[in-house]
């Protein structure tokens, strides 16, 4: 197949940047000491995940069980997922799953949880390693305190089935000195009492050059890295040549001056503007602005003066959030220097459960 | 399965509720005399097209070929796909599907896609019938006045392999004047040069029970009246009895007071605002405000005083937007009366070319 005979909206993923930023952020772990588990939660690719692992990241990290069970599926080892898992039906799924794997890890930040994760693997051959969730700040899962962490470790390590694997965070944005500060503080107590954390696990790509900054973190969780997107260029974590996944879409009408429509809509970018002002960039057209998405068309602007589009033409987006273009896609074209190398599945897409 | 084991996030539809929409505006445009094509996009499931036909539906409505050959496939037969379709590989689908079915109409709105149209239907045992896109006011595709209309209707009528089937309009929400202003005067300078419309179309949930104040108007295509949703509650265009679809989820995470974390974020509920304020509705909990989403979670805000959420509870979400929901889900679960029927999957789900 030749580039020009792709049915638009595709997904377009440059296998050289993908390297290039896997390769780069890998070797910044090893200069600082870091262990990078990657988030698979962008791409949803084995090969990728493969190729992370190859590049030296100690293991994935998922958000959901399903996406977990397809990389096991697949052959990927060690798999921490930072999510609070609940009732039956999962946990029966989550003891199968750490039978077939040599080490699984998850998060939790209640007792709630623990209690459904211990009554699951008391029976089990080996025990769950189970982290604490903590909030330093991201104001989603965890606990608030270091001492509620603290608390919470000792209930895992008292619980049967279970075994204390550390402390794990995501992060406010720029929260890295709060992430030091929480883990240093909860690191520094439960080693007092002998419960030493086997992994601090911290992670995010919008300051993951910080990521030495707090050295009480022995690992790094990074998902977007990856691809990279328009939020991470205009948030200056990256340029535009290194954003590997666009979306390849057709001018599909021209009603008036100024205006086009194209055929990628909120199925294809999503609809997350992450505070941005339009749903993505067109590269080589600066001064055009996605201003608006139906399901399948998106709605584009011209400033009068800016260079004219053209029925039929093709459009290269960078969108704002490269992760939820993923979900939206059952497979992706990998290309390298304009080449098609081959359409793959997007292996873990959907997996909500 | 019982109710309770349901794997959270889901999508859970009411079958009683489902019927009783699709049957309410069947008969409103009988009453009114008007022909009802419904717009699958909003559940891409073929039962519920089959359901819509049996109930009256003069055919249904795609935005892509995709989903047209979903459909077809299942031996759904009179569809009307309301897109310009431009480009060699998706020109070849449409001759094929055109073959396989008794009737098929795409829309146009430039001589670009026209001549495209042509020379693939030159050779194709049937013309295609091509109805022209009019912008009434809704901004997206479409020719901006009457005399273009007529224009492109001559076009069509003069090109090889198409005929002319009518015109088409997606208008902007309260625009049904205008639509009957537009269509009056592209209908009469048609009948002038004896072009007749086989079909004047308009559209739209928002303004369904407006559609008769469009006496022009032929032929009427609505998608989201058969599950409704918090957009159109919040609209005034039905109740919350009246939405059918909601994702049921579940409380993973009580962090502190007056917050907690769902396990439904922008992959279950999309991101899709709407302009209202907040990611959908929580049955039987009006104070609690979706305030937020991550892609697997869902941050609840909880004023003091407000019923408590509590770790492991259920929740349902009317989401704003349920088009999009439909099409983030491999399967939905059907329920009458609280009773799972069936687990059904979601057919033309993604179908984005």
């Amino acid at each position: 197949m030749k580039f020009s005979e792709i049915n638009t909206p595709a997904v377009v993923i440059d296998r050289d940047i993908v390297e290039r930023n896997v390769h780069r952020f890998q070797e910044y772990c090893v200069q600082n000491g870091i262990a990078l588990r990657p988030h698979i939660k962008t791409h949803k690719i084995v090969e990728l995940a493969r190729l992370q692992i190859a590049t030296g990241a100690v293991g994935i990290n998922c958000q959901k069980l399903g996406e977990a069970e397809v990389m096991a599926a697949h052959g990927l080892d060690n798999i921490l997922i930072t999510y609070n898992i609940i009732g039956e039906t999962k946990l029966a799924r989550l003891v199968t799953l750490a039978a077939k794997i040599s080490r699984l890890s998850v998060t939790a930040d209640s007792d709630y949880t623990l209690q459904g994760l211990s009554a699951a693997f008391t029976k089990a051959d080996r025990p769950l390693e189970v982290l604490v969730e903590c909030d330093t700040g991201g104001m989603r899962c965890g606990v608030q305190t270091p001492d509620e962490a603290v608390e919470l470790a000792k209930r895992i390590a008292m619980l049967p089935g279970l075994v204390f694997g550390g402390l794990m965070t995501y992060p406010a944005k720029g929260g890295t000195s709060s992430v030091q500060a929480f883990m240093s503080s909860a690191g520094r107590s439960l080693r007092a009492i002998g419960l030493p954390c086997r992994s601090i696990t911290s992670g995010g790509t919008p300051d993951m050059w910080q990521a030495h900054a707090a050295p009480v973190v022995s690992e790094y969780r990074v998902g977007t890295y990856i691809y990279n997107d328009r939020s991470l260029v205009l948030g200056k974590n990256c340029g535009w040549d290194d954003c590997a996944l666009s979306v390849l879409t057709t001018v599909i009408s021209v009603p008036a001056t100024g205006r086009a429509i194209i055929d990628a809509g909120s199925k294809a970018l999503s609809s997350d503007l992450m505070g941005l002002d339009g749903y993505g960039a067109i590269v080589g057209y600066p001064q055009v602005r996605i201003a608006g998405l139906s399901e399948e068309h998106g709605h584009l602007e011209s400033p009068a003066g800016a260079k004219s589009l053209q029925l039929g033409q093709r459009l290269r987006i960078i969108p704002n959030h490269a992760c939820v273009v993923s979900n939206l896609f059952d497979e992706v074209t990998f290309v390298r220097r304009g080449k098609i190398e081959k359409v793959t599945p997007v292996d873990a897409r959907g997996c909500s459960t």
